[in-house]
C-alpha cells in the first residue's frame, strides 16, 4: 500500500466511527470511499452492526455487498441517516464541487435526502475558493450546442467532456459540460443562474449540504464540523 | 370538418402569414399546430417559400416532410427566427403552461433558442390566472418518490402521470409529475423554486417567452402582440 493509500485508509476508518447500529447510510463513490467501505465491512462483520447502505453507483454496491453490507436503492428507503462521499473540491465555507466522475446528479439526489452528509477527502481538495477544479454540468443532449454557446458567451469556458473519441454520457444518457472557471467568487449566485438555465439538469455545486468533513493530512485525519 | 376544426384552421392560416421567405421556423406539436403546418405546406408549395422547419416531435417532422417542408434538428441550425407552438393555458400577462403532451422539455429548449415565439390556441386556453391546468414537471426517476413527497409537503398536490398501468415516461426516459395547483398566484416565484429543486429537469411554466398569441374565437382569429 502506498503512503497516500495509507492516509486514505485512516480517513476511511475515522469516517465509519460515525456510523451507528441501525443506521441507513448513503455510500458514495471514489478511492477514499472505497477504503471507508472496507472499514465499514470490518465493523459490520466484527460488531454485527445492522445497517443498510444506499449506494450511489454499481461499483459501490458490488463492493459493499461483497463485504456483507446489505444495500437498498433510494426508492426502497424512507430516509438516510448519514451519507459518506468524496468531493472534488471544498472551499473555506465548506461548499463543494462534485461530479468529476460524472455522477453528481445521483450523488446530489442522495445528499439532499440525507439527514447528515460527510465528505472524506485528502488535503489537496481543500481550497480557499472553488473553481480551479472544472465545474461539471449535466445537460440534455437536445440543444446542447446552443447551451454550450450560451455558456461560452458568459465567459464560463465550457468544454464538452469526452470519453475517447466520443462524447461522455452519464447513466441517464446526458452530456457533461465542464466549466473551466478558475475561480468562483459567488457560488450561490452561480448555482442559481445555472439552476435556471433550460437544458441544465444538474450542476456540481453542492452548497450548504455537508455537515462533517474529514481531511486526510500527513499527521492523520482531521474531523471538521462544518455546519 | 367540425366547427371547432374550422376555427383551428383559421388560426393556423393566420399564423403562417408571419412566416417569411428564408426563415428557420420552429414547429410545435398539437391539433392547432397541425392545421398551421397544413397551411404552411400550402404556402411552400404555391409561393415556393424557401424555409427550414425545426420540429419538436417525430409526428410534426413527418407531417411537415410529407407536405414538402424540409426540416432540420435544432443542433443543425444556427438560430430559429420564429417558433409556432400551442399552449395548454395562457394567463392575462401572457405567461403559459405547456407540457400536457409531456414534451415541454424539448419545446422549451426550442422556445428559448427562438428569436420570436408565437402560440396558437383556442379561446378556452385563455385564463385570468394559471393553475386550473395541472403544471407538468419532468423529473429524474432516481429519488422521484422522495421528490414527490417533498412536493406533496409543499401542498402542490402532485400526481405521477401514468400511461395505462405504467408510469408515463418522456422521450428522455424521465417521469412526469403533474402539480394540481388550481391557482398559481406567483408564477415567477414558483418557477424559481422548482428550478432549484434537485431532481426536477424542467417544469411547464413558460415565462416571458411568447411574443405573439393568436386566439381562435367564434368570430375569427385574434392576433395579440404580447411582448
Amino acid at each position: 500500500m502506498t503512503h497516500q493509500d495509507e492516509l486514505k485508509q485512516l480517513v476511511g476508518k475515522a469516517a465509519v466511527q460515525f456510523i451507528e447500529d441501525g443506521m441507513t447510510v448513503g455510500l458514495g463513490t471514489g478511492s477514499t470511499v472505497k477504503f471507508m467501505i472496507d472499514a465499514l465491512g470490518e465493523r459490520v462483520s466484527k460488531e454485527h452492526l445492522s445497517i443498510v447502505g444506499v449506494p450511489t453507483s454499481d461499483r459501490t454496491r458490488e463492493h459493499a455487498n461483497s463485504l456483507g453490507i446489505p444495500t437498498k436503492s433510494l426508492d426502497q428507503v424512507d430516509h438516510i441517516d448519514l451519507t459518506i462521499d468524496g468531493a472534488d473540491q471544498i472551499d473555506r465555507n465548506y461548499q463543494g464541487i462534485k461530479g468529476g466522475g460524472g455522477a453528481h446528479l445521483l450523488e446530489k439526489v442522495v445528499a439532499i435526502n440525507s439527514e447528515q452528509n460527510m465528505w472524506i477527502v485528502d488535503e489537496s481538495k481543500m481550497v480557499d475558493k472553488l473553481g480551479s477544479f472544472p465545474l461539471p454540468v449535466e445537460v440534455v443532449p437536445y440543444g446542447s450546442r446552443q447551451l454550450f454557446e450560451r455558456l461560452a458567451a458568459k465567459g464560463y469556458n465550457p468544454v464538452f467532456r469526452t470519453n475517447g473519441d466520443q462524447r461522455f454520457t452519464t447513466d441517464s444518457k446526458n452530456y457533461v459540460i465542464d466549466l473551466h472557471l478558475e475561480q468562483i467568487d459567488h457560488p450561490r449566485d452561480l448555482a442559481l443562474e445555472l439552476d435556471q438555465m433550460t437544458g441544465i439538469i444538474e450542476h456540481g455545486l453542492f452548497l450548504d449540504l455537508v455537515n462533517t468533513v474529514i481531511v486526510g493530512h500527513e499527521n492523520g485525519p482531521e474531523v471538521i464540523h462544518a455546519r
